[in-house]
Order: structure tokens, then C-alpha cells, then sequence
């Protein structure tokens, strides 16, 4: 599929794989850990974990602890998926947190204060929703984008 | 699942779900446009538009057109999830393009400037990775959140 959404969705589209990720990011890195936080069967966190690694998400390392099980943990990608992942996180908070409040607060590790919500901006740093932006053919656009998106009025 | 990251995918964390948004914000809104533009199966379109509806992203609408035919249009909270999604382009235009670059460009529709890529940042304006936020239990968390989360020097 040539669009990036969906290209990243082809690897992080399936929500296991960002659950993993979201424990990943949480610090743990050994398979019982990722098994617990999860609660993902054993078999099916053993298969998104390779593909995991096979995507350039996650590689295995030796344990600094010692012993033979190895430890996982996120590449410079998988790194960067951090934006999605709170963006998600900020979302769920938003429209499918209980009555009580969110379980987690983000708070900025030096100065104590929360993590703002993301949004979108432009150049200016305001808030642009999908209204404000245009999308047009890129350089690496396919026919059936270019049909779509040259000239058009909305993106 | 009590986190808000674990929320949020069970209702967009399906990749054919957040294909159906990205057309929903790209203009689409009948269900032969999102047939085509998505290339999902028409029994898959009707469920999960029926899930997106049910889960209140997606709202039937008469077409202003005229017709018997209903259109699909986001909720806010549907609208809301431009983050999220802007957030996938993004990181798929970084890791997962071709050669050739992106094939989208978005642009700020007023200043025509390309809207920069997003990250999360703390209240100074400074892009933050994980490893300078800290996790704490929020006023919902459940027992398992207070005992993971509590006093831990690392999110």
C-alpha cells in the first residue's frame, strides 16, 4: 500500500504489536515482563515480537544481569514511535478514560510539571485540524494519488 | 484493559480502522468512495463502520445530495484522532518510504508552508523522549497500575 499511513500501520496496525511497545517503553524488557504487563498469550507475544525484530522495531540484546535469556528492546524506530504511542495515550485519557481519571500521569522527568497534550501545528505552533491542511501528491506519489490528490480543494 | 493506551486500541488499534478515518479525513465520506480508496472488503467496510458508528468516531448522516444512501462523517472525538493518524503519516514517511520519498505532502492550507513533523514536548517547548518523562499513577489507576508505577525512578 503506498500511502505512509498505511505502510505504518502494516507494522504497528495490529494492536498487540503497540501494546508491546507500550510496555517496552514502560521499561520492561524480559519476555516474563512483556508476558505479565501484556497479558498476551505466550505464542502470540513470541510471534509479534519477531515481528518486531524482523520490522526493525525491536532487536535482542544479551542481558546485563547475566544469564542466557536475551532482553528486548526498541531500536532508534521503535524509539520513535513514542509520539504515536502518547498521542494514543492522550486520546484514550480524552474520550475512554473512566469516570475516575486517567491511570497514568506523564510528568517531565526535570521539572515535575505534566506533558502537555500533542497536537498538530504549523509553522506558526497553532493548532491545525484536518480543515487547515491541504495534502498534495508527494515525490514519491503513485498514479492513483496523483488522480486523487492533484487539485484538489480538501485534502 | 484499564490504560488509556490499551483503550484507545481496542477501538483504532485495528489497522483497517484507522485506513477508514485516514479516508474519512481525506474527504471520503460515501461507502463506494471508502470501498475503493480503502481496497477493504465491502462485508469488513460494513462492520467496521458499523463498530466506528457504535463506538461514536463515526456518525450517519442524510446526504446532502440528496439519495436514500447515508454518508459517513466523524464525530468530534472521531476528529480528534487527526493526532494519532498525522502522527503514523509522519513516522511512516521517516522509516517506511520508498526511495522515491513520501507520497503525500501536507501543507497549511492559509500559508502553504509543509506542517512539520509533531513530538511530544514538555510545557517549555522542548522535544521529550521516554527517557525524560516519568510515569505515576493517575487518579484512575487500579491496584496493578499503583504497584508497577508507584516510586519507580523510570516510566
Amino acid at each position: 500500500m503506498p500511502c505512509s499511513v498505511a505502510r505504518a500501520l502494516e507494522v504497528v496496525g495490529d494492536g498487540w504489536t503497540l501494546l508491546v511497545v507500550r510496555d517496552l517503553f514502560y521499561g520492561a524488557s524480559r519476555f516474563d515482563e512483556l508476558l505479565e504487563y501484556t497479558g498476551i498469550a505466550r505464542n502470540i507475544l513470541t510471534s509479534r515480537l519477531n515481528k518486531l525484530v524482523a520490522d526493525g522495531i525491536v532487536e535482542k540484546r544479551d542481558n546485563p544481569a547475566g544469564g542466557k535469556r536475551k532482553i528486548y528492546c526498541l531500536t532508534e524506530k521503535g524509539q520513535d514511535l513514542f509520539t504515536i504511542l502518547i498521542a494514543l495515550m492522550q486520546w484514550g485519557d480524552r474520550w475512554e478514560a473512566d469516570t475516575a481519571g486517567p491511570t497514568l500521569s506523564m510528568l517531565d522527568r526535570l521539572s515535575g510539571d505534566p506533558i502537555p497534550d500533542i497536537f498538530v501545528r504549523n509553522t506558526e505552533g497553532d493548532v491545525v485540524g484536518s480543515g487547515d491542511v491541504l495534502l498534495r501528491p508527494g515525490p514519491g506519489a503513485t498514479r492513483a494519488v496523483l488522480k486523487r490528490f492533484a487539485g484538489a480543494t480538501r485534502g
